[in-house]
């Protein structure tokens, strides 16, 4: 039986029985022809997504991309058999490709959803980030776009324990997002036993309740009280709303029901073929839900050309602070620019921004977990996010930039206060391994620039840049290097001192540039020639110029960073000279070792040996 | 005037009073004097911890280590001023060092509050990290050492914010934390203003009674409330307890009171001199606290020999469950040993130690970040926690293991379901930054062995080693490599494969040992010789032997990691060998490029480049 209802009257309830039995079907087939994945953890939700897609998510199945579309997210990520039927029985994908391809080598029916698939917009399967990702998608539903779409975020009760959720409910209600619905999956079990409150969905529900959120809660698999529910949650109180939907994992295949035993486990070929047999067989029905309501699109305000800062070489000003100048300039010719910080944007430099354009600046709070997951979802509504907060901080959001790269996000991160430079306020605050974390992000592109002229072109650049890309700042002031009118490349450097004598190369990022060229200053009084290379591209490393210098050196490099030894400049470095094969090179790798202190930077940067002291008696010492 | 009351009657009013002011002007002082500082947000909590000091913290001063202590967390770590005031009001520093060493080079008296000092457990300034922190140390006050210590974390209310903080108030009310009390100075600002709640301390509430706690409101500058909040708190009803604190940040200097300009400014002088004479000028009172009662210590059950598990060469077998295996003997050896797990136990291995000893597990459920924080706080009573989940998952907790750095934790942390080896379920559950990760942990020690044997010998070695250390496991069974009685080093490698003549280097770690081994195999049947190592101690990494061979083998070196390419394996062997000086060197660095999708641990193997045919191929290129 096909149905092509287009409005909600037409499933009715027999239909929704019929679609809830083919969900689990399809659910089961899958997984055990695949021998893994997680079918009890989709048959508990079978009868939520059945009511969902066919009464209540306003989608255009053939145009993914239409701005009017309701979005849907499995936080859940490994009920993924439960998706992926979804998308079968909304016709988009073939039985034989969900039978045959779930979980396997090239399929795009992976273990867990990414947006290889046209109709997902973000990866999930670490628990707790699509609620996160869901709140980024309904600010710009609610304040961007300005389009009443709403989001769908399917959670499991597990992943509830996850403090990145209350991040979310925090936020959700804080900017009133009343268009965004959580359904909860409240099953009982986790992976290796029950949960922490079980069924207690009253205990949920006080929870959800004093975070703000709206609270439906219903047996999970009465058809009509889910439909009552969803058709509650379209009626918007200026709340989120959070649906509570009391479950049984495995419902639907008795034998499995309410059993901490089958967490990610397919069911064998027997019980797999009695359940589907008692489920009524297999069925490839097709059924249409409501569509999105044609939006007339508001002509998009035009990209106009960025007038950027510019300062005087010699001039003293932090990057930090350039950072703000410049992303408040791109932010006012590109309207799709937005900006996110965590509680610290009068630090960050993104200050200037929550000024200058205040209607495109949501504060996160200290959330750096939410921060991302709200650049996250902004993304997947063709806005660039820029964040920021304290490089050290971002530490507190790795798995959500991590899972960032996996969603294809386009997220452009600044993370300031870097290293030892900061000074007194000591390590807590001081980033020591944020390149090593930034440059192990899958497809990213870091950034150090050691000048307020370079901070604002590669502000420039990252804002043209796909995928992730980091830009580390440092807190205090330095000299501007560079004529306003120099380029940088992502990829490139720049060679600031040269000569054809040179017995050593020093390197550095950042802060430890001004050092190099101090130690150069002061090899150059003692007649020792020293080439100095601005590393700003840290990832990818300009590993050509880099090759030559040390070439001509003699295999004499110094590198300084002000970094743990680490993932940092130093094995950029060391990885980009590799690639050409190595003949020759001593090298001295200057970088932060043990556990600092506080003091002035000055003070610091000599502790650690990366100052215009420790280079030159490193180059020194290599030149024997 | 010095008191040395013994006992909460003999300090009266005002003496609080006195004692509070005191706080206050040696916050201004020791800000004003640093030229840096957070005096505002120390002055909203002076009277909070005037009464808590002198009243209801049972501390021996003179005996930091007293098993009976209680515990004091400042969860706020940037109101360091006020806790330094504390530490002098208790007369354990001078007035000199508060005034002249603060935030100076040198000085234990840092930024934020360090276990350089002897009264302070953990290192904080990352907020949202003290009352999870406390929650361990909790944990081990109620579970293991059944003493009655109380565990008191001051928190700010802009910190509430995290994520974390609902993690641990969770935890903390699943475990029956009737031992554990924050105290919340809700000032209502935070860095850049208002906080989303401001003073409405009862929406605070509703959040923290629906998580479980115990909650009491009072103003934070009413003596006697105060003093009441806490003799409740000391009155146990099997709940943690959560007194939320009313206040003005800034209070005591009507000039900043309540000001949002003020976040992290010291008073400048003129002012901090009006400010000290309007609070009565300066003080240098000490007042003696309640001691802790007496404890006769329990015998400490000894450490026994431990009886570790052992497997025969050729016998399949995941390192994951080795670690299981061998956690669970050194937990029946160590009654130090503790072990715990995000709800993935059944997977990680750790189910073992689970089931043989249960009453030295604690389940976190699935909180990353609490599964460190706890961590953090047993270590701190000098329990030894191993703890484990996927560790694709532990980038959710970076930012707590790099605190646990700085708190000079004893971590022992395995992360399973390394690479792209874990096959089917797909990129989100793969770890491919988790070796760059834990290498950047400042004196991290990293391990990944490549079978059962090593695995079993290095969790032995983890029980003995100190600071942070963290070993890779895999999903999948491979073949024991080892004797049993082979002994392996932290800074060790094996050489599986060694011939004079050899032409090439391979090096691989964990699964791509034995892709290297096959892959030696075959370029043995070409007539080629490869030597093998097993880097299994990936830092520190056995530089020494990797340069021997490297040399003999001319050069010629291909790494092989399921791993991104950045501060991996590769990047380590790099390093390592640049420290020899490099004469010579022709690398071909495998890496897992690019997003992986699901598949069959040799189908992603493949794809990834990193299997035997990978190495053999890179092998081959190399030799020309």
């Amino acid at each position: 039986m096909t149905t092509s209802a287009t409005n909600t009257d037409q499933i009715n309830t027999e239909q929704l029985r019929e679609l809830a039995a083919q969900l689990r079907v399809d659910s089961i087939r899958s997984s055990t022809s695949a021998g893994s994945g997680h079918p009890t953890s989709s048959l508990s939700a079978a009868d939520l997504l059945a009511v969902l897609m066919s009464r209540h998510l306003r989608y255009d199945w053939d145009e993914p991309e239409n701005p009017a579309n309701d979005h849907l997210i499995f936080s859940k990520g490994h009920a993924s058999p439960l998706i992926y039927s979804v998308f079968k029985a909304a016709g988009q994908i073939t039985e034989e490709e969900l039978v045959e391809g779930y979980r396997r080598f090239g399929s795009r029916l992976q273990g867990h959803p990414t947006p290889v698939l046209p109709w997902v917009d973000v990866a999930t399967g670490s628990l707790g980030q699509g609620l996160p990702d869901g709140v980024g998608v309904a600010l710009a539903g609610k304040y961007l776009d300005k389009l009443p779409y709403r989001v769908w975020v399917v959670c499991g009760d597990s992943e509830l324990a996850e403090g990145s959720i209350w991040e979310a409910v925090d936020k959700a209600s804080y900017y009133d997002l009343d268009n965004l619905v959580a359904i909860v999956d409240v099953n009982r079990l986790g992976q290796r036993g029950a949960t922490e409150l079980g069924w207690d969905v009253d205990a949920y529900a006080r929870r959800f309740e004093a975070f703000g959120a709206r609270v439906i809660t219903i047996d999970g698999h009465d058809l009509d009280a889910i439909d009552a529910a969803l058709t509650d949650a379209e009626n918007p109180d200026g709340r989120p709303t959070v649906i509570l939907a009391r479950t049984v994992k495995g419902k639907g295949v008795p034998q499995v029901e309410d059993s901490p035993d089958w967490h990610g486990k397919p069911l064998p070929s027997d019980i797999a073929d009695a359940a589907i047999e008692s489920l009524g067989g297999v069925r490839n029905d097709v059924v249409t839900g409501p569509r999105p309501g044609v939006t007339t699109p508001s002509p998009a305000p035009l990209a106009t050309t960025v007038e950027l800062p510019s300062y005087e070489p010699g001039q003293e000003m932090a990057t930090r602070k350039a950072y703000g100048a410049a992303l408040t300039a791109v932010g006012r010719a590109d309207p799709k620019v937005v900006a996110l910080d965590a509680e610290v944007s009068n630090s960050t430099g993104t200050g200037d921004f929550v000024k200058a354009i205040p209607e495109r600046y949501f504060e996160m709070f200290i959330s750096e977990a939410q921060l991302i997951g709200s650049a996250t979802g902004l993304s997947v509504r063709g806005y660039k996010p820029f964040v920021s907060t304290f490089a050290a901080f971002l530490t507190r959001a790795f798995d959500f930039i991590r899972m960032g790269a996996i969603s294809q996000a386009d997220l452009r991160i600044a993370g300031s206060h870097a290293g030892v430079e900061i000074g007194a306020d000591g390590p807590s605050q001081m980033a020591l391994e944020d390149l090593a974390m930034m440059r192990a992000v899958e497809g990213s592109t870091v950034l150090y620039p050691s000048d307020a002229t370079s901070t604002v072109a590669l502000v420039a650049r990252m804002a043209a840049t796909d995928g992730i890309s980091y830009l580390r700042t440092t807190r205090g002031g330095y000299p501007v290097l560079y004529d306003s009118d120099e380029t940088f490349q992502i990829g490139g450097s720049k060679v600031l001192r040269s000569g054809e004598q040179d017995q050593v190369t020093l390197v550095g990022a950042g802060v430890t540039v001004h050092q190099a060229i101090a130690a150069a200053d002061r090899l150059a009084e003692q007649g020792i020639g020293a080439t100095v290379i601005d590393a700003y591209s840290v990832k990818p490393i300009d590993a050509g110029t880099l090759e030559r210098a040390v070439r001509r050196t003699n295999g004499r490099l110094v590198i300084a960073e002000d970094h743990h030894p680490q993932g940092g400049l130093g094995e950029a470095v060391l990885s980009g000279l590799a690639t050409f094969g190595i003949r020759d090179l001593d090298v001295a790798h200057l970088a932060v070792r043990g556990i600092p202190g506080s003091g002035t930077s000055a003070e610091l940067l000599g502790w650690a040996g990366i100052d215009a002291d420790g280079i030159a008696k490193a180059a020194k010492r290599l030149i024997g």
